[in-house]
Formats: C-alpha cells, sequence, structure tokens
C-alpha cells in the first residue's frame, strides 16, 4: 500500500484491479453511544450562562409540575427526561464548548406528537432546544439556559424508498450512516456524507445544511433535498414533502427550514434524492510540498477525473499528525507540509482507473506530488479516509480547541493558516487547518491548553474580519449556532439580515424554537 | 447517419470515433427576434381582461402624465414606451394565449435604477409585471391588466467569472444561450439548458426555477445558483449575491427568490456554478414499441450509462409527427410509438463511446429498441435536438393548444396521455407528450381548432385531479404565472398556501409585484 514514486504509485493501482463493490464505511468518528460516555467522564465545560454572561435569559416561561404532567400525558412517563444525571447528556455539545441546564427532555416518535408539544409550549411560552445527533460544532444543538430539550432520536422510520426514482423518504432522527446502510443494500447511495455519520440525524443535516465529504460531486442540500415536512412553532404541520424531481407549485418553502437551524421549524421527515450506488471506487492519498501545488493538482483532478471526482480533501502537516499521535492511526508515508485525499466514484472499473492513472502520471510527472498511494481496496480506503475523517476527534484530546469553518475563495483557502500562527505566536501550540479543498470550505483549528478570554479576544473578530476581507464565509457549513450570531454581519448585508429577522418574527412570533441562535440579537 | 438494427447501430460510433469540442447548439427554438415578429402578425388573442371575466383588476393606481414623468426622468426617454403598437409585444404571451394592455413598458440597465423604480410604485401603489424573454408558458410574463412592465433585457452584463471556481455573476437579462457561449469559450458549462435558451433571461429562469434538458445531471437551480440579488417592492436591495460553494450564515434567502416568479422581488443578478464543459458529447435516438419498454430502457441507461447520462427524453409519436410536418426536419428513421433522446456528458471520449456502445448493445439484444441511431458529430447531434427542442414551436402552427406541464411518479409519466385522449374524444383533435422522462416531467399538450370554455372545462379540472391521485405535480417546471394559481391546491396543502401568502404579506404589503399571479385568491 505504501508506494514511494511516480512509477511505483501508478503501479499500485495495476496490481489491485479487483475492483469490489464498496459498503457503507463504518464510522470511523466517535463511538456510537457518545451519550453515556460524555456523562461518565465528569469533566464538564462550564455552564453557557457563566461563561457568557452577557447573554441574558429570555422571558419564557419556567418548566414547572403542570407543563412536565401535559408531558408525561402526552408521551407516557419514559419518555419524558427530567433526572439531571441524565438530563447531562442532552445539555453539553459534543466538543464540550457549551452547556445548559435543561431539567427535562421530550422523546417524540411522530410528527403529531411534535405538533402537540409546540403548540403546548408556544401557548405556554416554554423555549424549546431541538437536539438530533448533537454533532454540531457551533453550538447550535444544545440548550443555552434550561430551554426544554425536543430530541429527534426515536423518530427514526424509513417511510419509503422508490427504487425507481431513488427517492428516500424517511423520518428526521435516521441516522445518516444508518440511511447509507439501508439504500446501499438496494443500489442506491446517500447524497451526503459526514464524518460524524454514526451519530448525526438526518433532519440535523437537513437543518443545518450540512456539506460534508461529496458535496464537489452530489451538490448541495438544496438541491437533493425533494422534501420536507415540518412543524412550525404555534404546531402547525407545514407539508411540503414531495417526492418529485420537479415541482414548481408556488413558493419553495421547503428552503426556510433548511439551514435555518430549528430556528423557523423543527424538520420531521425528509425526501432525498438518492444517487446511484457507484460500482467502482478509488482513492489517492498524496503528499505535497507546497499549497501552489495543491491547487495545481486540485485544476488537474478536475480536468482529469471530470465527472469521477467524488472527493478532493486537503490535511495539512500538524493535522496529520494530530491523528497519528492520539489516534493510533498510521499514514502511509512520511508526512508533508501538505496531504491530498482523492476519491472518484464511477460505474465502470476499468475506465476509472485508466482516469485516475493518467492522472496520478501526470501529477507526478509535473513534480507536483511528492508522494503518493492509491487504492481501490475497501481496508485500505478505510484506513486512509480515517486521517482526515478523525482529525475533528483527535483534537478534541488536548487541551481546548477555538474552532472556524470558514469558506474562502479557493486560491485563499489555506491563507489564514500562517496568519493565524504570526498573530497568536505563543498563546496557541497548534494552528492547524484541513478540509474540503475541492469547495473552498477549510476548517481552521486552534488549540490552547485552556479557554481564556484573551486568546479568543485575540482571535475574533479578526479571524473574521480577514475572512471578509477575502470576500469569505465566517460559516462555510456549520451553521451559526450559538455561538456566531453576532458574526454574522461579516458575511450578510444589513438588509439580509433584516429579512431574517422578519421571517424569524412571521414563523416563530414568541421566539419559542432554539433561542439565542443564529440571528443577531 | 440512419440505421436500422443492432449490429449496425452499434457501428455507427465506432465508425465516427472523431469526438470533437461541443460548441454551444445553435439556438433551435423561435427566431431571436420573436417580439417584433409577433408585433407584424396581428393575430392577437382575446384580452385577458376579456377571456378570465372573473379575475377583477386589483385597487391599484391608473398610470397618469405625473408617473411617467418620474420615470422619463429616471431612465430617460428612450427606455420608457408608452407607445401603444411598441407595449404590444410585452403584453402578449409567446404562445399567444394572454393579453394584457400595458401602456408603459420601463427598461432599466442597472440595480439602482430596479431599485428606485420598485420605490416609486410602492409608494404610489401602482402594479408591476417584470418579464425576461417573455418565455413563459402559464402567462407568468405579460400583464394581465395595465400593470407597468419592467423589462429586464438591457441588464445584461457579465459581471465575472471565476474560471478556478467557476461560478459565473451576471445581471439578470443576460440571455441564456449567450452565457453560454461565453462560459463554453473558457471551459466551462451552464448547467441549464432548455429550448427556449435563444430568448429567456437568466433571472427568468432563476425567477420561476426553470428545469430544462440536463437537470438528470446537473441538478436544479436550488443546487447550482449559488447567489441572487434582488430587489424587494419597497426598492430595497437584498444582496445574497455569495459566490461561495457554502455559505451556512443565516437563512437561505436567495430561495425566496427562486420560483416566486417575481411576486416577491425582482431578481438582478445572478451567480451561478458552472461545471467544466464535456470533452466528450454522445446522442442517440430511439424507437420503441411500448411505454413500458421506455421505463426499462431509461432503468439500464441510469445503469450502464451512470455518470455520463446528461439528458433522457421521450418523444411520443404525435410530438414528433408535428415538428416533421409544420417545421420541415426529417426524423432518422420512420416513426414508432415512441422515441427516446438520450445524452451523455464525459471527460474522455473512448470511455464514453463504450459505456454507450454496451448500453445500446444490451438494448437492442433485450428487444427493448426497435431502432436507432447514435452520432457525435456536432451538426448531426443537433438535428436530433431539433426533433425534441422544436416541438413546443410546431404546436403553435396549428389551432389553440392546452397546455400541461405535469410531474409524476416515474410509472405513470405517459398515464394522462391515453386518459385525456379517451375523454376529448373528437373535441381536440391532438392530444401528444414529450419530455423529460429522466425527471418524470411530461408536457402534455391538447390541440383544439379555437379556445372554447367548454373545452377548457372537459380538461381542467379533471386533469389536475387525475395528477393529484398519482401523488404528481401540476405544475413540474412551467411555474403557476397566471394561469394555475387556481389549482395549486392539488400539489400544495392549504397550510403550505397560507404560509405562502404569509411570505407574500411580509415581502410586498401592498401587493404590486405580478399581481394575479401564483398565488390563489
Amino acid at each position: 500500500m505504501f508506494v514511494k514514486g511516480a512509477r511505483q504509485l501508478i503501479g499500485l493501482l495495476s496490481r489491485s484491479p479487483g475492483s469490489r463493490p464498496f459498503p457503507a464505511r463504518p464510522s470511523p468518528g466517535r463511538p456510537f453511544h457518545f451519550r453515556r460516555q460524555l456523562a461518565s467522564l465528569g469533566s464538564l465545560p462550564q455552564l453557557t450562562k457563566d461563561r457568557y454572561p452577557h447573554v441574558k435569559r429570555g422571558e419564557y416561561a419556567n418548566l414547572d409540575k403542570q407543563h412536565v404532567g401535559f408531558f408525561k400525558d402526552l408521551l407516557g412517563p419514559n419518555r419524558v427526561i427530567t433526572d439531571s444525571d441524565e438530563c447531562e447528556a442532552f445539555n453539553v455539545d459534543w466538543i464540550k464548548g457549551v452547556r445548559g441546564y435543561s431539567q427535562c427532555v421530550l422523546k417524540p416518535k411522530s410528527t403529531e406528537e411534535v405538533s402537540k408539544i409546540l403548540s403546548y409550549c408556544n401557548e405556554h411560552r416554554i423555549a424549546v432546544c431541538p437536539q438530533g445527533g448533537n454533532t454540531g460544532l457551533v453550538g447550535g444543538s444544545v440548550p443555552v439556559f434550561d430551554e426544554v430539550v425536543l430530541w429527534t432520536g426515536l423518530m427514526n422510520e424509513i417511510v419509503n424508498l422508490d427504487e425507481t426514482s431513488g427517492v428516500l423518504t424517511c423520518q428526521a432522527g435516521c441516522i445518516l450512516e444508518n440511511l447509507e446502510s439501508y439504500v446501499s443494500e438496494r443500489g442506491l447511495m446517500i447524497p451526503l456524507d459526514l464524518g460524524a455519520k454514526g451519530s448525526c440525524h438526518i433532519g440535523g443535516n437537513v437543518s443545518t445544511n450540512a456539506g460534508g465529504l461529496r458535496l464537489i460531486r452530489y451538490g448541495n442540500l438544496h438541491g437533493s433535498v425533494l422534501g420536507i415536512e415540518a412543524v412550525k412553532a404555534n404546531g402547525e404541520v407545514v407539508d411540503c414533502l414531495s417526492t418529485l424531481k420537479k415541482d414548481n407549485t408556488g413558493y419553495h418553502l421547503k428552503h426556510l427550514f433548511m439551514g435555518s437551524e430549528g430556528t423557523l421549524g423543527i424538520v420531521t421527515k425528509i425526501a432525498i434524492n438518492c444517487p446511484p450506488k457507484p460500482k467502482a471506487y478509488n482513492v489517492a492519498f498524496l503528499g505535497l510540498n507546497t499549497f501552489e501545488d495543491v491547487l495545481k493538482t486540485l485544476r488537474k483532478a478536475r480536468q482529469e477525473l471530470g465527472e469521477i471526482l467524488a472527493s478532493c480533501e486537503l490535511i495539512d502537516d500538524l493535522s496529520l499528525d494530530l491523528v497519528t499521535t492520539h489516534l493510533n492511526v498510521k499514514p502511509p508515508f512520511e508526512p508533508y507540509p501538505f496531504h491530498m485525499l482523492i476519491e472518484t466514484h464511477g460505474s465502470k472499473a476499468e475506465h476509472d482507473e485508466e482516469k485516475m492513472n493518467n492522472f496520478l502520471e501526470n501529477i507526478m510527472e509535473e513534480g507536483l506530488v511528492m508522494n503518493g498511494t492509491t487504492t481501490n481496496e475497501v481496508n485500505k480506503m478505510k484506513s486512509i479516509w480515517d486521517l482526515r475523517e478523525r482529525i475533528t476527534e483527535s483534537l478534541t484530546r488536548d487541551g481546548y480547541v477555538f474552532k472556524y469553518d470558514i469558506s474562502l475563495p479557493t486560491e485563499h483557502f489555506y491563507s489564514l493558516v500562517p496568519i493565524m500562527r504570526e498573530r497568536l505566536g505563543d498563546l496557541s501550540f497548534r494552528v492547524c487547518g484541513y478540509g474540503h479543498v475541492g469547495d473552498g470550505n477549510i476548517h481552521l483549528n486552534i488549540s490552547v491548553h485552556e479557554f481564556t478570554k484573551e486568546v479568543l479576544e485575540r482571535i475574533e473578530p479578526y479571524i473574521y474580519e480577514v475572512t471578509a476581507k477575502y470576500k469569505g464565509s465566517v460559516s462555510a457549513e456549520h451553521g451559526v449556532g450559538f455561538r456566531k450570531p453576532k458574526y454574522i454581519h461579516y458575511s450578510k448585508t444589513n438588509e439580509a439580515i433584516a429579512l431574517m429577522k422578519q421571517l424569524k418574527v412571521l414563523m416563530d412570533p414568541n421566539g419559542i424554537l432554539n433561542p439565542y441562535k443564529v440571528l443577531p440579537p
């Protein structure tokens, strides 16, 4: 698997011609039972209300016995959690950056139950925090104060799969990886893939407009999601659950619920277009000396791999070092300043391998790539993907991490990393960058021994000012959540923000849905 | 070019291996200077106010000298048309089905001018009908009464093309075909293609969420359009003109303007993602005996052509007969009950041809296809596409046409044609169907010698009832416009329609933007 030099690299692919159907990759990310693990860990972050004292609790009702009684009558006692210890895991986000103190978690199973919960909460001014897999990275999925948590995990039924059209209809609480397995067995694939797939819910993916690893090939969710059923703050069900590829009958309401992070309604069902499962997969892992070479290689990949290019990821040296140090995974060769992971999906193995071989031969001959390996074997592909997908997990293993998810014009994709390294100096022990270079979306992470306001103020808003200067986005795919509302003006005009606020008032006049998130105060 | 029998058909492709870069197809549709032609034709349809007397004019201002004076001060005298003859072409839709009597056409060049026009019209309660290429088929682009026409044809500047990311930014009035030529010269393509490309404006395409001929491969506009600048009814400019592939900073407002047909705002600029131009094109034209065989061939095409499948169209016998009779174009072989047009786009000619050959060999061997021809030569591909793209045009050559644009689950794609033939009997001299079978979107056309209420009532709402029974959409890609507001409840719930109305009130409280369209009264 580990090969050095152009000729050898090209040879490798030829030596492994036995392309096999590729099952859904097992989740390489964090363990599935994260929630219980977290609760037992004991190292909880400071309460959000204390860490961010300028954020004030809204004038919502304090939950009382009568409210809880209503919920228990509706859902039964087992689906209303009020035990403090049990609630804790729903109060803390995965990266342990924020922590609420909700004392009530609701576990509806149906749209009707969600509707009744919201109708009641709206009438009684009870704030609600919708939560799916709780894999978000901007504090959007946990309460800020004592909001009731509405957890979608029991809404996990597959409603229908139309194998002719490839349209999957399911409830919002289905775990992404389970859906991938389900459709994979029937010759299809989910157009979305991301590191958290073993835990994240499709409803959360859609509500946050998740991007992920395959966007360069299969497009974004605004294109792939054909229909949505959502419940408004007042309990009204908005059924736009079309399963048709084309439907121009009035305003395209479903997009209101995509990327609004549960602040305009709670997504309860989804219809998504699933493309045919590729018959051939290839993965290449490359070592490069400069970002200039990364850009040239990306351009070559677009030209020569064309319609089979499915992922194009970048991992810098420090990001690779993190995974290999903390998670006991081995890179295929000694690290370079930059690494690229390229995956192809196609319908004919020989054609794809020929394209991949030509591409690799060309970039090696042009001296763009220093070292590389390529494979079409399932286990080896998984090993390579681990190097990319487990970075997020390994980042949590030392210190506190300031996480940034930035879109930039491709030529500036990596510009912020050296800029932030210089600005922070010894204040940070690691500034690393990785991500979806094919989409211009970098994940920039700044590690410190512990959270201090001093470091935060050294980073923000400076990092957003530079992003705005380059005409980038201060949140590419993670969303706004609790962490970024006051920074969205770097990427959105005042008129756009004003219109967002009008929409919020229209859809949720009492502001009960996921308060303190997305919109600036 | 015209070959019969499996072996010969397969042989043809091999005999034409010289695949060449494929320039933008010259517009095979109606002549570019349609407007002047129409005015000189003299055969104008009845005024909409007379044909549809139940629709009442809203309480808008009657245009007076002072209003016109404001417009002339703003735009200069040459860009304010008040001559009745000159206005006529802007009052009649292309299929001559509706006709307003506007006496004022405005031709802004910039967003700022659009903003000032709308701000003034909003203040003075002047109704405005936005118009692009006026190629719509549901009466959405012409005035119903005397609305001022805001024509976007002078807003035709290309703002920027980022050749690295492939993102094109342009004004709304650019003609689709001109954009295709522009990006084609730079190695890119517009993801959208439709028969009206020689006249339609990209702003109109986006405002109506046009679907077209390549959707099966390149997805819908909600996925491809990265940014929009639009002007609200009160003149406020909403700048969401992001050129980034990923940008999750708040609500995704641009989708409000996509498919709302100018009723929530006027689109002034667009940023659209342009994929790399394919290096190889192939077109196959097939004759089939039954719709069952069409479905099987579609499934085979999806499986075997996979990532290179770019279009999959159906033409029935009567539709083919129309083009060949009226437009002097010749089909490659004697007609069959059904014909399929399949196009592939790929990055390596030999690979694509091998895939296409295998596919054709298989469907011929299985007896799915009776006859066929395939080519990669530009002129021959154009000849074949003419058979599909010029149907709309040829339909206008005899009698009055009731046009329907329906989405249905693929297995029911053609079901409505025999149903409507039986229902109408001698009332119609032709009921034909063609369209995007790969997307489940049929264009069903019912021709009569002249419009009568009797026929209309025999067709509607019956055709929509059957569509709803099959869980289809009463407007797949043409939109709602003036013709279909009262039928959208067949495809949308009451709650969804209520939310649409709330959005309309929020965005355009005086209702000046494209009144009488999209929403039911």
